[in-house]
């Protein structure tokens, strides 16, 4: 029989798996990794904006309500390798015990993203000749064992700062878009720190501060007025060790002046690029995808979710830079109308 | 029999009307104007971010999906009055024939925003004092007309300003928060304003560019490169009138110097309060609120719109500040949750 195929079991997957499947439809959810839960559990995160929550405790809160939704069936360590027809759709699953081919009335492509590989830049910040130049999630991974130290020398660092907008924002690289997230994980981060650190002093190095929405006074005022993170208005240009520690070098443009200041820990703030899922994905269906590999949503902004394939629908960060609340919204909206599909599926069967 | 009533006709209920009718659920909207489209078409807006299409017809495409979409019922001119029950809600509904009650399984709040009044605080920008100055949606309405002018003179601007973050970002008015479309809104309003009056100067004061995602390269480059849009990060502390023009006072923080220049035609890029109507629909369904008054959604960041009470979700601005995408999405989820529990109801109730 046909079933809703969810690709993807991260936020966005899990949140359209839930719908789709307390709506009464038969879903099948194929997820790459062996578990779900996504970036936030694949890259160990320590917890997820704005309250600070343990992201592998949230993330499991998602699990459990889809496996008990319904007729839901998670595929993991499995892949979608091919697909037939236009609409219902055959896919073709790879799974650990071969290969099988699932009937598919609408397919919710929630692939996500994948982190800025800094390397692209090295030449600016060093990201893999300093082993105190590190990225967001790298920093994560730390403060999930309540253990922030420099790499070079594992002791806890007393400066710390972090640069945004790497590899967003970026004419030169192919980025120019904004990742939307940064800004307020880096805040985040920071906070968590300063708690952690007492004794260390953080800094933000920052274009714009994107702290849309509530995210001003649950991250950016907090952080400042509680935690003393403070803010430089500024482009780092680039980064270079000395004395043992690192040289940020760049443009301070509240004061209109060069910047130089020492660092222990430098955290780069890289921003969203299509997962290698999303690229292969939008290939085997076939998805017109936008300049950067994202997949393009055909009728913005008020159908967010359509992509340019029939009953194929798009959530979350495979859509291009997202927060976690667009990815709940926006796998809700592709599960309804994958639903929606499904049920006249079964009606014009039924015939 | 029981159905799901829709309160609001504005992009986030419209996205949860054609969602919840197109899984099949019959629907009934509840709309306090005399039409459909929300602030959009009530405020006579020109375009919408980020593409500039006509508001009206993107409106209107979504109210001919709905009434497409199977058993809708659309109550215009009409409000919610009264709420018995705990779930499933008996809903009283004042309509221009009288008052009904109305069973639902589910209620979607989507009741919308309304802008910050400049006049709280007009001590510092005169809206109600210079006709020069005036507020974002007063400018949509001229840009409709294509017909810009100064309201003193009926002549063109040569000079147009906007001044960002009125009524939001602002600790001294109680409204801490981002209203998350207004840098979006501005650059729109300003590229529109450049191509209607070649001639004119257009400047942005703004602390934050809030361009997050695709907006950096759909409008904020545009709006600088294409349309030379000339955006002057400063704060702008007060407008007076000076020789038949505006005086527009504050600080160039770039620059780091006190600012001071003439203007014709001041826009207050005003930001978003919750509406009469989402105040008022707290209040009947008892849903809780945060400090500002917008409805509070319960478990976020990975639900987004399920409130205090069972069965009654929110969508779009009705819980914070929310740009298109937000109301489309989050109207999608909320459909789904509540077509979930209709059918529940419907299992129940065959039994």
């Amino acid at each position: 029989m046909d079933r809703i195929v969810v690709i993807g079991g991260g936020p966005a997957g899990l949140s359209a798996g839930i719908a789709a499947a307390e709506l009464g439809a038969p879903v099948t959810l194929v997820e790459r990794n062996a578990f779900l839960g996504g970036r936030p559990v694949e890259e160990n995160y320590a917890s997820i904006t704005p309250y600070l929550e343990d992201a592998a405790m949230v993330m499991g809160r998602m699990e459990e309500r889809l496996r008990a939704a319904g007729d839901v069936e998670v595929l993991l360590s499995s892949e979608v390798v091919h697909a037939a027809g236009d609409g219902p759709y055959g896919l073709t699953i790879r799974t650990p015990d071969g290969e099988r081919v699932q009937e598919a009335s609408a397919v919710v492509v929630a692939t996500g993203f994948t982190h800025f590989d800094p390397g692209r830049e090295t030449q600016l910040y060093g990201y893999y000749e300093f082993p105190d130049v590190i990225a967001l999630q790298d920093l994560e991974a730390m403060l999930k064992e309540h253990h922030v130290v420099r790499p070079s020398n594992g002791e806890a660092p007393r400066r710390v700062c972090f640069i945004q907008c790497v590899g967003s924002r970026d004419r030169q690289i192919g980025n120019e878009y904004c990742s939307k997230v940064c800004c307020g994980v880096a805040s985040k981060e920071a906070i968590e720190v300063r708690q952690l650190l007492p004794d260390s002093e953080v800094f933000i190095f920052y274009i714009d501060m994107r702290m849309y929405g509530y995210w001003e006074r649950q991250l950016y005022w907090p952080a400042q007025e509680e935690h003393h993170v403070q803010y430089v208005k500024g482009i780092v240009t680039e980064v270079l060790p000395k004395d043992g520690r690192l040289l940020v070098r760049g443009e301070d443009t509240t004061m209109g002046r060069p910047m130089e200041t020492l660092m222990d820990l430098v955290v780069l703030s890289v921003g969203m690029e299509p997962s290698p899922g999303t690229r292969k994905i939008a290939g085997i269906l076939g998805l017109a995808q936008n300049k950067f590999g994202f997949i393009e949503a055909q009728q913005p902004p008020l159908d967010t979710v359509g992509t340019s394939r029939p009953g194929v629908f798009a959530a979350g960060a495979a859509l291009g830079p997202s927060d976690l609340e667009d990815c709940a919204s926006s796998g809700g909206l592709a599960a309804a109308r994958a639903v929606a599909l499904w049920r006249q599926h079964q009606t014009v069967g039924a015939r």
